[in-house]
């Protein structure tokens, strides 16, 4: 048997060459999404097949299953964080090295240059052109879940898990069809109800500058820390971290819609601080970064609609707004503004939908992409078929592609399995914010312009155990009871009662 | 023996992966210089150390130096571009297996942090901070040297034949006596006569968007594609190109200097030009981009001050500068600009010396660097010494260390032996002119407003090589001579004679 500190080096040898890998796709995918000259990919792609080979290698050789394998058959000698880590690295390893290399690599590099293409597609309103890369792609990712079924996780089920450790069909059709039992009928209600303001100021034109100076202090109002990240632009904003001393995010601005990019911001920021106040004592391991995707959505969307749509955090910022945007608004009421923002309708696009409305187009994608990975419907199909799925569930007309099937990035990045993450994450968000308010007066908190006081019952309470424990784990420690989706419906309830007088 | 194309099939695998760490180092080269935030690293010096132990693997493997081995051996049955890469490959490669590993890669993650240390001491004119991290990498660098010395080359030669074969302190010796005896008087009558003419112009503000709107010009004027590169800010301008396809330069805007950035950019975009014309046939191989750092400061410099400061290139192009800049401008001559831009004096920064004195400074850091490695002094005293060299040498009192010592990144980035290039860059640029000038009538030419005929001359006599050929074998071809400095003299002596009347 070997020394077990011999064993913890050379296991440690191996973390910081896959986390120097996991920095160079960090950089490389930062820079394809902000600014990489249209004509590289093509270039580039040969170098990203060249490098996922290399960190497929490394994930693959013999020397660290060996090492792991013997790690994990004596996890009880380890402390909580190794332990967990090793369960999860041999879990992961696994998946690596059941797909051959050759396919492996052949997604990778396909990935490296289909969300340059989907850019292209989406701005042309061209699905067709997509079309193919997104066939690929599919057929790429369903011949991989064949190498990693296992006999509790079959097809569709193995991408869920990958997303969310322990989700599957099953348990998402439950959580789903809790929100259509309990949801469905009040959302019916709500949008059937209309909010009397004058909303003429939401068709306004804010020019881009000013838009970026409301952001640039929202980012002042969230404590995001310029030494240890930076904001830029991109088509479809996104936030990457690589530990806590390097946090990124993006945004888009539009001169005639001004709401979004207040709360992309928000939402982006929501992530960056998970990221950015995980314990620095995980850096150098791989138990960093969020505990799982809904984890790390049900903080983005914590900060952006249970924090960021509130009267409370209006109140004092909401000057602010009015201060840089002078002309636009005027003469215009934070009571109007906060119906603004939370007014309920039927709409296109995902990331502008609000938040009653935001789980029937998660449910959409999530239908499609079961269908999809079943063999019942082909990427084809899919403009056709997600029209009328639109119109069925939203009752509306999708006009293009552009606000159709290619609005989000997701599929061009191979991430299947990833949406319904958004509406956990969303019921997440609800149960820590009936704990987050027994400790936290979050009026008088937000009261100096600042997030402060709830960041650090976050940090303490769910971002400092990084990926060191399972998410629904840390759940259970931030709220004292296990994942319960009724805080959902109570909060979503609640709330749109109160704005629509019901 | 083994069979040919399977040796060239292994070799080009190996091509494949340096080419693959080239990118790496490129992107997060990039980053680093121009947004990384700064508490970021500490953390990358940690990846970037484990990336260059991995990329060394790969040079050192006992596979490739056999390979390259048998290839060296059978150089006469490759073709001509092959057998140059693998000579040059050779030579480089004896380079990196004669350094042990860990003290490779303890100079390359030192190089990854030395940089932003250097930036913020030029900032807060704070030498000391950064004199221990330079004193290592010199350190680092003589230790190097002692692996690498031959029987030909030894000590700072080692260094300067790296950044140009066949140079040596020997021939850089000749070749700045030469500029001394046959320039150095010429310059002090040309520095002691006063050009008369307002310049009161060039001390008002010029703000920073519309310098940028006028570089943005000047990227038409010079054919640079957005579709295969792009322009940024850093605090020191540079170029850096991973094939013909990404080819990315920096600037920096003095709104009190607005020659500077104008300069910058086009020095810049010379450097650019060099990378995006190289023959794509040469992607794949490891005989992309510039041939030499001398004839890489040579397209750089030419398009700089030999076509960018001349009467012919702003004839067409300083009423598009006026409009940009009316009222700073309002009633000022081409005339007189030119007279501006040409100015001849004494001064401290050598990135804004003038073309006549810019050698003076190259002299001083050869000396330097020189009786550093000769370990004349200590880079301890490296302020005092600065100061002195540029009272004796230039007759001006140097008031801090960002504007002496501190004011050039390259000895942060590990670059001894690089700042003489400059000067044989220069050199090579005068010879090439008066070839060019057999061929091209520059006048017409830049009529137009665009150097698109320039291009198209150099991407035929010297771009489209890269560094498939030695850059004197290049310089031959193209102006069917070998290098003569003194077309360097002539060129000064009648662009001078002829602006200041002498």
């Amino acid at each position: 048997m070997t020394d077990l500190n011999i064993l913890k080096k050379q296991y440690q040898g191996f973390v910081e060459k896959i986390k120097a890998y996991n920095f160079v796709f960090y950089i490389i995918e930062w820079d394809s999404q902000t600014e990489a000259p249209d004509d590289c990919f093509e270039e580039r792609a040969k170098q990203m097949k060249v490098l996922a080979e290399e960190q497929y290698k490394i994930m693959a050789s013999k020397e660290l299953i060996a090492i792991v394998d013997e790690l994990y058959s004596r996890q009880n000698e380890l402390d909580d964080i190794l332990k967990h880590e090793i369960i999860e690295f041999k879990k992961a390893n696994d998946r690596v090295i059941k797909i051959p290399m050759e396919e492996y690599s052949e997604l990778n590099s396909l990935l490296a240059v289909t969300e340059n293409i989907w850019a292209k597609a989406k701005d042309n309103n061209d699905f067709a052109s997509f079309a193919p890369y997104l066939k690929r792609i599919v057929e790429l990712l369903k011949k991989q879940v064949k190498y990693l079924e296992t006999d509790e996780l079959k097809g569709y089920d193995v991408l869920l898990d990958q997303y969310e450790p322990g989700m599957t069909i099953k348990k998402y059709d439950e959580f789903f069809d809790l929100l259509k039992t309990e949801l469905i009928p009040f959302v019916k209600k709500v949008t059937s109800t209309k909010l009397e303001f004058d909303d003429s100021f939401s068709k306004l034109i804010y020019p881009k500058n000013l838009q970026k100076e409301f952001t640039n202090y929202l980012e002042n109002v969230m404590n995001f820390d310029h030494n240890k990240g930076l904001s830029k632009e991109s088509a479809h904003p996104f936030t990457s971290g690589f530990g806590t001393h390097d946090v990124r995010y993006t945004n888009h601005f539009y001169e005639d819609n001004f709401i979004s990019s207040i709360f992309s911001a928000i939402h982006e920021l929501g992530h960056a601080t998970y990221e950015s106040q995980v314990d620095p004592l995980l850096e150098d391991t791989l138990s960093g970064g969020g505990a799982s995707m809904a984890m790390h959505e049900s903080q983005s969307r914590f900060y952006e609609n249970i924090i960021g749509r509130s009267y409370e955090f209006w109140k004092p910022n909401f000057p602010v707004l009015k201060k840089i945007f002078k002309k636009q608004l005027k003469n215009v009421s934070l009571d109007d503004f906060i119906k603004l923002i939370n007014r309920s309708e039927n709409s296109l696009i995902r990331t502008e939908a609000d938040e009653l409305t935001y789980p029937i187009h998660i449910m959409i994608r999530y239908e499609i992409e079961k269908d999809l990975f079943n063999d019942k419907i082909q990427v084809e199909d899919l403009p056709k078929i997600w029209n009328k799925m639109i119109k069925d569930n939203l009752g509306i007309d999708c006009p293009n592609d552009t606000m159709g099937v290619l609005q989000d990035v997701h599929w061009a990045g191979g991430s299947f399995g990833y949406f319904p993450t958004y509406a956990l994450g969303s019921a997440y968000a609800s149960q820590i914010y009936y704990s987050l308010i027994k400790d936290v007066n979050v009026q008088k908190a937000l009261k100096n312009k600042s997030t402060k006081e709830i960041n650090e019952w976050l940090k303490e309470h769910i971002h400092k155990y990084g990926s060191s424990k399972y998410p629904q784990e840390i759940l259970k420690l931030a709220t004292n009871e296990e994942f319960n989706p009724h805080y959902y419906i109570k909060y979503l309830k609640e709330k749109y009662s109160k704005i629509y007088n019901l």
